[in-house]
């Protein structure tokens, strides 16, 4: 049986990826991928998910240029996500144009942005 | 608006949360909250999960004794992925005893277990 025949999709087909520097250990984002993603991403070490709100395959950085290298793959106990130790091209992972998606931090009951924006969305996807 | 007002739960009332070690960047798993499994997170600085397969609060550690005391709490740029950095207590996060869940590494189209169990589950839970 092949890899990606024992991971546990849900029930609409979607399993969770978390992208992760391979050298930092910075958790740069987390997305979603269907068996046609995950198989991509294995082929091509290269980053691709499922985007469910446009509902096609997302080939990270096709817009953006910030490609993902795939270094690693892990799944974890249950199967049921996936987590991929990348090389982050261009040092952004987020839409937003900061180096990763988790730059909201809770404070006095309040989420504060505690990171920069690099570059200007509306440059990257302008 | 409180903080947890902004946060995106899902059709099921769930959101992924990450668990990382504050100090390693180590992903040691991937779990659901419901909004009262947040709540209860913040209030606490302890991780509590919901449970998915029990339909239940899943306050880590009640069993294990391996609770997570959570030192900072982020969320993602849609609001809809939580990220806590935590201390893991006993060094074990995973239910199969090993340090974290994130142990299978994909190599030649198979998941290879990279790493060694701790402590016998059934001497965890038995």
């Amino acid at each position: 049986m092949s890899a990606i025949e024992t991971i546990q999709f849900n029930d609409t087909g979607m399993v969770p990826a978390i992208a992760q520097d391979h050298i930092t250990g910075e958790i740069l984002m987390m997305a979603w991928m269907n068996k046609e993603a995950l198989s991509l991403s294995i082929e091509t070490q290269q980053a691709v998910y499922y985007s469910r709100s446009r509902q096609k395959l997302w080939f990270k950085g096709e817009e953006s240029g910030y490609s993902q290298e795939i270094i690693e793959i892990f799944t974890d106990c249950d199967h049921d996500v996936i987590l991929l130790k990348v090389k982050q091209n261009g040092g952004i992972a987020c839409h937003t144009g900061r180096a990763n998606c988790f730059f909201n931090k809770l404070e006095n009951d309040k989420w504060i942005s505690i990171a920069d924006v690099i570059k200007d969305p509306k440059e990257i996807y302008g």
